[in-house]
């Protein structure tokens, strides 16, 4: 991937823009101190980096709007950015771009239990959504690894999911609304606090569309009532195949837990060793979680556990009190950081058919050993959504490259077994050239259409989620017939 | 609504055109026999009728895309029809159109129970989705009333509901995947048997689209296994209002029924005496069902029951057995039926937030007072789902229109309220002309955009969703635009 340094025509072009928002938003809602706009220059993708021409905090849906007009009528590009936590580059700036940060807004509008809504401005974390409503009893659902951090404009952008999606649905289930600016400034309204809306389905297309459509500014999000209790249950096995197979037959017998979170050995190690959860050691790990009143929970970890003896459990085990469950829990949340305790890792996010899951983890055993790489697997099996972690050191030249391409076939792999990309993280600069893998030239163009519709320049973050070339070829045919 | 008859350049087009597809599919596939095509001039919206120019019933995805092609490169404006049980018009062909009929695609293409997966063709009925699967303990959850006989097709097009949708989902929460013939004869491939899709979620877009994006040809639709148990509770009340608050109630607890179906005094009687349900004589019902393990489905109706109890009920009666259980649930689902046989009626589709429930059938009540006319209340009411049945005689001149502008302002209060005009029958030609009541020009423009996109000379079921003047002037732009 290339980023071409600033240069000096950049840097005229910078000081034009950077006075024009200056005129447009408070004097602190504008960064283009160098140092400082370093802050901005990746996301959770570090891999990439790139500096960007300017950083606009706004604090309103109108401050947006402006800034967007501007960069409109100037042909400005724009990366829109919510926490900055994606793993897929999706908030990596251009050279040219603005940054358009949404961490400031982040106030909580409404609040209506009556029918279980909450209106956000989008720069609100995701678990401070939870936070607003926990204390009468209610939760948001979608918990991404990262919802102590990502901001609700993310968890849109991406359609994100979470451990306990199983259950619950992703992003899409639980939006009701949404108060977009496109990039010409546009204000609309999408959807709202009540079922299914007249029209086409502009709030199912615009959550995951990865900030290419506009800017989400505020949302209506569904909240549930908490359950009564939840349980979760520990299941050791002898191989991940077995493990997987126990996933799938689980599926199959229709039981529907809140969560299914696997981990194979490297990860239970590390989590382990990080968190003290009390995992056995064994060469894969389930932690099944299933949610109600008692007599609910014991009659569907009851049916749970049955399924899992035919797979010959080395470990079979109900958290015995709410420490022990947190204890539990805190283990897989803490996967991620605990394997970047010791390793370097890309974290992949391929979604898989849950059938496939013996087979594809066989595979991606296969493919590592012939890269020469190890592989961690830590995800949410009940639905799929693997996250094979692959290791490497950073250090050693040319590494990286090889890690990139290990994680490229194994992304292969899942649309092979019919499977997709992605299933929460998003494509981004990440994955974008993988993307003419997984769709025909007619199925890419369709998406392609739909973005010129929305920002026929395409300057809303650019370079993202289409083949580089591809996208890079429209946008110039587009520009030529203005 | 103005439907001109065909005249004579209509006469040497028809010929035209029904000699080329006469060339494409076989010879049953095409009728044009005026006689013939009369069984298409309506669909469940029978106040409105026209021949259509021809009515083509492919049998295969590439005679869909061969017809398609055919149609787009002559200009000539093509209909899709399910089994045409619409109640908003969204099967309505005009004049100058062809009827594309996907009645003879009924296969079950694949079904795979370890993904919990089924692929049909869209002409299937919805009940016979279930019929496939149901001796393996498997069904499909939209359950639209006219389940034994829409199709599928139908289903995506309108985003389908039903009366378990307040637990399962409407259609686009179960439906994973679609084939799609755009108009220019293009196949496109959407989301699959996978959890969410990388990229823009076109899936998401054209589910509830009303078959103007494209024809859907084949679906991949998620199935569940059926539940151990189920019982409905007949719950009675001595006004609308207070039944609504009821549900409010129950939601706000956070309890989550299956189902929860309200039905006024008109429908209970119509209802009783069709059915012989075994309904109380009162002024409200509803019938809230849950599901699960007999502990499950005791613990929940306990808390249920509990909450009714608050509302002072009339009746509050458990279904002893399969057999009652039955009873209930034929009375509600030949509500529509029931009310026919004693009035004309037009069915509306309203749908607001849950906790306005009460308000709202205050309001209409005092509208159809003003109006003079009565009006039966039997809706999903878990999820605000409201479907007004406004009582007219149709033989007395006048009567009709009335009984439209009544709608038309019921629809009205559902959108000021925060709701929207339609929950799951689509806007259709219905309520085309109320889509500028709900939505801001720009937000208008944004779909409207959309349907640029897929169908740049607006061939594909013209005339509906959009209010007909701003279609019409769009239309008429971009063909001397080109």
């Amino acid at each position: 991937m290339q980023m071409p340094d600033p240069d000096a025509v950049l840097i005229g072009r910078k000081a034009d823009i950077v006075s024009k928002l200056e005129r447009l938003l408070p004097a602190d809602a504008v960064i283009s101190d160098i140092a400082e706009t370093r802050a901005y220059e990746c996301d959770a993708l570090t891999a990439y980096r790139c500096p960007p021409l300017a950083v606009v905090l706004p604090g309103s849906t109108e401050e947006v709007a402006a800034v967007l007009r501007l960069c409109h009528a100037e042909g400005v590009p724009v990366v829109p950015r919510g926490a900055g936590t994606s793993l897929a580059g999706g908030a990596l700036p251009t050279a040219d771009s603005v940054i358009l940060g949404v961490a400031r807004m982040t106030e909580v509008l409404e609040t209506d239990y009556n029918n279980r809504v909450i209106r956000v401005e989008t720069g609100r974390t995701n678990l401070s959504v939870t936070g607003a409503v926990e204390e009468d009893g209610f939760f948001y659902a979608p918990d991404p690894s990262s919802q102590l951090a990502c901001a609700i404009a993310g968890n849109i952008a991406m359609n994100s999911g979470g451990a306990h999606c199983l259950k619950y649905g992703v992003t899409t289930n639980n939006l009701l609304g949404v108060t977009m600016v496109t990039m010409d400034g546009t204000v609309l309204e999408l959807g709202g606090a009540h079922l299914d809306a007249a029209g086409y389905d502009l709030l199912g297309l615009v959550c995951g569309s990865e900030g290419q459509l506009g800017i989400v500014t505020e949302a209506t999000l569904r909240i549930l009532p908490k359950p009564e209790g939840a349980r979760p249950v520990l299941m050791g096995f002898s191989s991940n195949e077995v493990a997987g197979a126990c996933v799938s037959d689980i599926i199959k017998a229709g039981v529907l837990p809140v969560a299914i979170e696997f981990m194979d050995r490297p990860c239970i190690r590390a989590c382990e060793a990080f968190a003290k959860a009390g995992y056995p050691d064994c060469e894969a790990l389930l932690i099944v979680e299933v949610e109600g009143s008692d007599a609910e929970i014991d009659h569907q970890l009851g049916l749970i556990k049955q399924i899992a003896r035919g797979h010959d459990p080395v470990e079979l085990r109900e958290a015995a009190d709410a420490d022990e469950a947190g204890r539990i829990w805190l283990g897989r949340k803490s996967a991620f950081g605990a394997m970047g305790q010791i390793n370097d890792y890309i974290c992949l996010d391929g979604t898989i058919p849950v059938s496939e899951l013996p087979r594809v983890l066989t595979r991606i055993g296969s493919l590592a050993a012939e890269y020469g790489l190890e592989v961690a697997n830590v995800f949410h099996a009940g639905d799929g959504n693997m996250h094979p972690l692959i290791l490497f050191n950073a250090n050693t030249p040319g590494e990286l490259e090889k890690a990139e391409g290990l994680g490229a076939d194994i992304l292969r792999l899942c649309v092979e077994v019919g499977g997709c990309l992605t299933g929460e993280h998003g494509v981004g600069v990440e994955k974008r050239d993988l993307m003419a893998d997984q769709y025909a030239p007619a199925d890419l163009e369709a998406q392609m259409a739909v973005k010129d519709v929305f920002d026929p320049a395409w300057l809303l973050n650019p370079a993202k989620v289409f083949p580089l070339q591809v996208s890079e070829a429209r946008r110039t045919a587009r520009l030529a017939a203005e």
